[in-house]
Formats: structure tokens, C-alpha cells, sequence
């Protein structure tokens, strides 16, 4: 997927942020910081005591000599002195449903087809474009409170989306969800949203095309999709053998795995990011191993130990594929939260533990997880993932100061392990401080919590027994 | 186990602080929370709109009708308005070796014999008693943090850690562990260190023999630490049936299972404390069936996964037992946290993975582990773990105004799935308040890290060749 250079977009820059500053000035010095990169074999690396230097909204030096900081001509710039925190790229969630957080703990302790069946598509009938509003607005206070700087979004109403992330400051890759079940126009909307708002709000919004999965959208739907994506040059962002049983009943019903499904519509030969695949079985490894597309899976391995699914996404296969899988949440519905930094340590922990080898996955490849591998399935592996000259300046400072992160031994153990999303202090995108020591400055959170309360009996009314879809894989 | 009534202990409380106060005063009265309580089936319930009339360190009132407050008298107490928290009881962490947050993250992604035998067991032959000190304060402090009021330790040289305690105004179970390669004086300083400790502290302190584990010390100090146990009312502490391989290797070398040894001890006669018990198998049901001491087991899953193991706590099966069974995190060496919040999420999620079964642990069933279970667990059951008149007064109040706790359709599960223990934001110990609005008042952490950095390369050194213990199951 290529797109064109991203531009600043005055529009939702306010006066005196860094965007509105005169050209060549830097707009943001950080000083003082550990910043986390990767040398040329992608390994992690701190640089210790090192210089930040953000200019149009990229990085334009990481550095820890002095030398290299003359021609930066940072003087007029916003300068935070970062000593104590750890500088890092900005964590990605590959996967969720934003305005979902409206249903955060509404759907408790069930299996899936209840979940769906029973609460959250009958309560998704009732939902108003202030509804989808308000969600994602909560959803992207708490994921720049938490250190996300970008998120992967499948849902409805993603115009509304669009603005709200526009609003808040973040990136995003937003794909507009249809099901068969709508005929031809669900796909043809979820076109015509991907191609009216790629590379919008300066850059910080791209998109893809969002069929649901295979088990909601038939075979020609799918091949469709593969080529409109194609043509137009988009990610497709699906579910895909989410658990075993999705790919137990796919093989009972097609004779085909989920996988095998997509490949025969051409999807794997488009960009392609995957929700879940615990699923993903033996049989589905040549098949992936076959694509010729850039195909990404986003894990989000909290939900699946609360919905008990007996496997996670396999990481290490995929790993052998050269497949990168990001890290995510999917919706507050299920997991309760929108932790990124959550779904870094359980990846690590349930790697380990699916693995029966406790030394994988490391701290650093979790960190490899979180970085580079997140940007790469979210279509964005050459903008974002690494602190490194040329990259969008989406930065995360985190405080390791606290009793629970001391003494440091080993960093990447400490971030990984100790540290949680509360210790991140600061959150910039593209060069944007979007909170500063722990203050949001670009929501309100009470104002939306306010009137999400207001409007909660409406919403979630079931009286009415209809739904949006029937959940039967 | 019984013990006197606890007594104030002035020489621990500074001027001002509410043991100070003239006798029959109110200490502290809480406002305007939602408060977590138990009713007479145990079952949680929240009262919404609480007053908590704390005096003498204890809960005297908790209502939310103003008339039950006319007697209450808290004119010249301390007041909190905690209007949108949650009152709670403290959590307890079950099982953990403070001092050990030395050495957080210092040997990561190892199996269990490599972690102790290559890393842990030499440095921990280095360690010094001020090396102690600091751990266990930086411990405190962290507890105090992530609203943990009380804790069971079992480590070395807990003199020094029964002052810190006292110090930091935590409530705590304190053992000195020994190993039979120590001959019969570890098992007498066990003793005296229990004797000289117990309720101490205004009462803040209790005490338990802490033999390592089956492994490390024998069936006759095993047998004769039961008999001291009946002898003098003691709690028990010990490690036993930690993973599949430790009860493997017992069956194989002595034809029992790490259960039916400490049931051959008689230790399953006494009140007893068993730490982890993931090797726990079938056949040791009937055998704890039979125990006629009050057992309890403490779960700390995290390290469960970090280190592979196979199993996790056999919760279902000790509840059908009536068993309790706790949280707790282990030593930060091998959990990089002392975050019991997490535990308790982990404990629920790790729960439903394992028993392929959604619906339980639900959140009230966690919240039930995380209370009643785990004062049950450390010897405490009478004294706290639940918010009623008459108990100690550990108290935490939650902040859910954060933009990912919002908004609450299920308080319990905004509580298990969605806070996190950043969310604490006032901790209190028998009415003495160690943390308000997330400053720590009886910690000075800074001080602590800086004399703990400087004091790292003498402990960390391994050149000697030196390891307190084998470990060879």
C-alpha cells in the first residue's frame, strides 16, 4: 500500500501547537530521555541520555552527542526535559472496535455466540451516530492515556469515527464493516469511505476496506473485496479463524479452513490484516506461507482467555513466515479495556506458556511485537514502528520512577513486565502533545461520560428483540 | 489460630495520625463512596452513596442511611470525601518474598532450575541486611501503591523486615524461612523469630513457621515443625506442589506427592499456608478432604505463565473442598510486580482458559478471592477482609472517574477486567491512612532506589562461585 507524503492539516492543528510554527523551526526538543530503537538487524537498543529533535511533525535526530544537535536549530521549539523516562515509539492497537467502549463490562463471562447473540448485536441495533460519537471519543482518551498512538478501527459509522480521530489527535486506520447481509451496498460503502478519507487529517488517517469475516460474508463478497483492494491500492482488515471453533465449523460446512478461504478470493494476495487467527491451524501455513500480499495478524490475547478459547494466535509460526503480529485489544465489550500495554505482556506470558518455553517470547521480541511488528500490519511499517530519523514522531514517554518499576536490571524486562499503560507520562503524535504528564489535552472526558450516561437506557434497551446479524460460524 | 487484641501501637504512629487522637474519637470518616461488601451468604454487593465511621482502627459504621450516623461522633475526625471511588478491602498478598524486589528483572526468560540455581541463589548468598531493608521498603511502597494493605512474606533475616513493616504501617504475616541444609537451628530461629513477632506492631504483625518447601527440608523437620506449630497456635508457611515436575519428582523419589508428604508431617493438621500448589493432582483431593487444620493455598498466576508451567492453581477443585484460596504475586525476581490487582485479574482469566469454561471465575467469584479467601488464606479471616463493623479498618478507595474504567455497567467487572491498581488512589491500614490521593506517606522511595543502586554491583556479584541452596526437586 503506498500513499502520498503526508501534509500538516492546519485545520486541526490549534494556534501555537507545533503544526502552526514557522517552516524549518523544529517543533519539539525532548531531552534527557533512555529512547528505545533498533539497530540495522532490528534488535532492540536504549541510547541512553539521548536528544529528540521533532520537525514537521517527524523525527529528525536521536542522538546522545551533543555534536550532532547543531544544525537541529531547536531554540524556538517546545522543549519537555524527559530525564527519568523512557522514550518509545508509540504503542499500536491492530485491532478494535472504538465505539464498543460505550459497552465495556455489559456482556460478562459468556461464550462467544451469547455474547454476540444475546446482548451485543441486539444493543449494536439501538446505536445512534452521538452514541458511535461518544465511544470513540472515551476510546481515544483512554488509549492516549495508555500510549497508543495509532489504532486499527472495524466498525459502523466510521465517518463519525474519522472526525473524532481527527479531533483527538491520533493516527489511525479505519475501515468502514459490512456483512453480506447488507446485498452490494455494504461493500460499496465501505469503499467509498476508504477511498474519501485515506491520507486525511494530515496524513494520520488511512484505510481499508472491512468485510466482517468469512462466516458473515459469502465467497463473492470476499473475492469482491480482494479486488477492489487491488485496484485501489487498500488494506483489507478482517476477522479470520478467530478461534478453533469458527475453524472447525468452516471446515464442517466448506471442507475449506477460514484461511483456505481467503486465499481462494485473492485476499492473501492483497494487504491483508487478520484479526485473532487462534484459529490458524497446521494446514493454514503453506497456504499463508503462498501470499503474495503483505498480510499482518493483530493478537489480542486477553479476550481470548476470557471467552476461554483453548489456543492463542500461533506467534511463532507466523513468525517463521516472516508474518509480523501486531499487538491489540479488540473492543472494551470484550476485553474490558483498550491496554495496549496489557496485550504486550500476555503476549509475552501466553507465548510462553502456549509454548511451553519460557524463553520466548522475550522481553525484546515482545518489544519487537509492539513496535515494528504492530506498524507493519497496520499498513504502516515504514512511517511509524521505530524511533529513527524520516519516521512520524508518534513518541510515548514513560516514567519509570515509580517503586513498581525499580531497580532497572534489565529495561526491556522492565517495560514489558513492570511497567504498566498508567506509567506513560507523555503521548505525541506526528509531533503533537496530545497529553502531558498524564493531562489529556485534547478530550474531555467527563463531558463524555456525562452524556454517555444520559443516553445509556436508550441505547441499551433489548426489548425491541431485533439485532444487527445472527452470530452462527 | 488466635491472638490477643491488638493494641495501638504509638511508638509507629507520628503526632497527628489518628492513634494519637483522644479515646473514643472517630478516626476517620469516609464519605459519598460506593462501597464493597459482604452479605450474609458472602455474596459481594455494593452500597451505594456509603458512610465508613472508622475508630480504634476499626470499621464501627457502614451505611448509607444519616440516621444510622447519629452516634457516630465524627465531628473531629479526619474526613475524606471520596465521592465517584470505590471503598474496598485491602487487597493481601498472599505469598511473596519483599526483599526480592532487589532483584526485579534480573534473571528473566529462564526455567525455574536455571533462575535459581544460575542467577537467584548465588546473589541472594550476597545479601546484606541493609540490602533487606531497602527491598523490603521498596516492597512497602509498591504495595502501598497498587492498594495491597496486607502481606505474607517468607524470606530470610524478617527481623528487618517485621521493622520495615511496622515502619511502613502495613498490616503483614511474617515467616523466616529455613532449610534443613541449615540443620536444626534454621527450624528454632523459625521459632523465635515467630514467638518474639507475633502480634506486634499494634497487633499489625502476625507470625508463621516457614519451612522452604518438601524439597529442601526433610520429613522429620517437617513433622517437628507441625508439632511446634499445634504447640505454640502458629500458622505454617511453605512452598508445596509448585509445578507438575516438582510432584512428578516426588512420586518418583519417594512415591508421594508433595501433598501427602506435608499430610505424613501432619502438617495438614495445622493451620497451614501452602504457596502456588499448581502440582497439585487428583489424587491429593481426598487427602486435603481429610485435613483437619485450616488450609489455604495463595495463587500468583503471572509467574505461573513466565515460567511455562503446564497448570495453574487448581482453583475449582479447592473450592469444592472449601478451601481458600488467595492472591498473590511472589517475588518481584520472578513477577517483576507485587501487583496483586493483576493477580486477581489473571487469577479470573487464567481460571476460565483452564476449565474451558467462560462463566466462572466471574468477577464476584474473583472479588470473593481477593477478600474474604485471602484473609482466610494468611490466618486473618476474622480480622479482615471484608468492610463490616468490628473488622481492622484496611481500606482502599478506587478512582473509576478514568477515561477506561467508564462506563460502569457491571461494577464488578469494572473493578476485576477494566481497573487497574494505578486506580487506587487512598490506602488505609487499622484507620491510618499510608497513601492519600497517590502520595505515599510513610515511604521515601527516591531515598530508597539511590542507596540500592549504589549498593547493586556488591550484590549482584557472582564471581564466588557461591548459592545458599540446590535447587533438585
Amino acid at each position: 500500500m503506498t500513499s502520498p507524503e503526508p501534509t500538516p492539516d492546519a485545520k486541526t492543528d490549534p494556534p501555537g501547537s507545533p503544526a502552526a510554527r514557522a517552516p524549518g523551526a523544529a517543533d519539539l526538543v525532548i531531552t534527557g530521555c533512555t529512547a528505545l530503537v533498533h539497530d540495522e538487524r532490528e534488535q532492540i537498543r536504549f541510547v541512553e541520555d539521548a536528544t529528540i529533535v521533532v520537525r514537521g511533525g517527524r523525527i529528525e535526530t536521536i542522538t546522545s552527542d551533543p555534536a550532532d544537535l547543531l544544525s537541529a536549530g531547536p531554540a524556538d521549539a517546545v522543549h519537555i526535559d524527559a530525564r527519568g523516562q523512557v522514550a518509545m515509539p508509540g504503542l499500536v492497537n491492530c485491532h478494535t472496535h472504538t465505539p464498543m467502549v460505550t459497552l465495556r463490562g455489559i456482556a460478562e463471562d459468556l461464550p462467544l455466540d451469547e455474547w454476540f447473540n444475546d446482548v451485543v448485536w441486539p444493543i449494536e441495533s439501538n446505536l445512534q451516530e452521538r452514541d458511535i460519537e461518544l465511544g470513540a471519543r472515551l476510546a481515544c482518551a483512554e488509549m492516549i492515556r495508555g500510549g497508543v498512538t495509532c489504532f486499527a478501527d472495524h466498525y459502523f459509522s466510521m465517518d463519525t469515527v474519522a472526525a473524532v480521530t481527527a479531533e483527538s489527535g491520533l493516527r489511525a486506520n479505519l475501515g468502514q464493516a459490512f456483512f453480506s447481509s447488507q446485498g452490494a451496498e455494504g461493500r460499496e460503502r465501505s469503499l467509498d469511505f476508504a477511498l474519501r478519507h485515506r491520507d486525511t487529517a494530515g496524513g494520520r488517517i488511512t484505510t481499508s476496506l472491512a468485510p466482517h469475516a468469512p462466516y458473515t460474508v459469502d465467497d463473492a463478497d470476499l473475492a469482491a473485496t480482494a479486488g477492489l483492494a487491488r485496484e485501489h491500492g487498500l488494506l483489507v482488515h478482517l476477522h479470520a479463524a478467530e478461534n478453533r471453533d469458527q475453524t472447525d465449523a468452516s471446515l464442517a460446512r466448506h471442507g475449506r479452513t477460514p484461511v483456505e478461504i481467503l486465499a481462494g478470493a485473492g485476499l492473501l494476495d492483497t494487504d491483508l490484516l487478520i484479526a485473532h487467527g487462534t484459529g490458524i491451524v497446521e494446514r493454514d501455513l503453506p497456504v499463508l506461507a503462498r501470499a503474495t500480499g503483505r498480510i499482518g495478524v493483530a493478537s489480542a490475547p486477553r479476550g481470548y482467555l476470557k471467552f476461554a478459547w483453548p489456543t492463542t494466535t500461533p506467534v511463532r509460526a507466523l513468525r517463521e513466515l516472516g508474518i509480523p503480529v501486531g499487538l491489540a485489544t479488540d473492543g472494551a465489550a470484550s476485553n474490558n479495556s483498550l491496554d495496549v500495554w496489557e496485550s504486550m505482556a500476555l503476549t509475552a506470558l501466553a507465548q510462553k506458556f502456549t509454548e511451553g518455553d519460557p524463553r520466548r517470547l522475550t522481553s525484546r521480541q515482545a518489544l519487537h511485537h509492539a513496535t515494528l511488528q504492530s506498524a507493519r500490519a497496520v499498513g504502516l511499517g515504514e512511517r511509524i514502528g521505530s524511533l529513527a530519523p524520516g519516521r512520524r514522531a508518534d513518541i510515548v514517554l514513560v516514567d519509570l520512577s515509580g517503586p513498581h518499576t525499580q531497580p532497572v536490571h534489565d529495561l526491556a524486562a522492565t517495560l514489558v513486565h513492570s511497567a504498566r499503560s498508567g506509567d506513560v507520562r507523555t503521548t505525541i503524535v506526528d509531533g503533537r502533545i496530545l497529553m502531558r504528564d498524564r493531562e489529556l489535552l485534547t478530550v474531555d472526558v467527563p463531558a463524555v461520560v456525562r452524556e454517555m450516561n444520559e443516553r445509556m437506557p436508550a441505547l441499551t434497551d433489548r426489548a425491541h428483540g431485533r439485532r444487527i446479524q445472527e452470530y452462527d460460524t
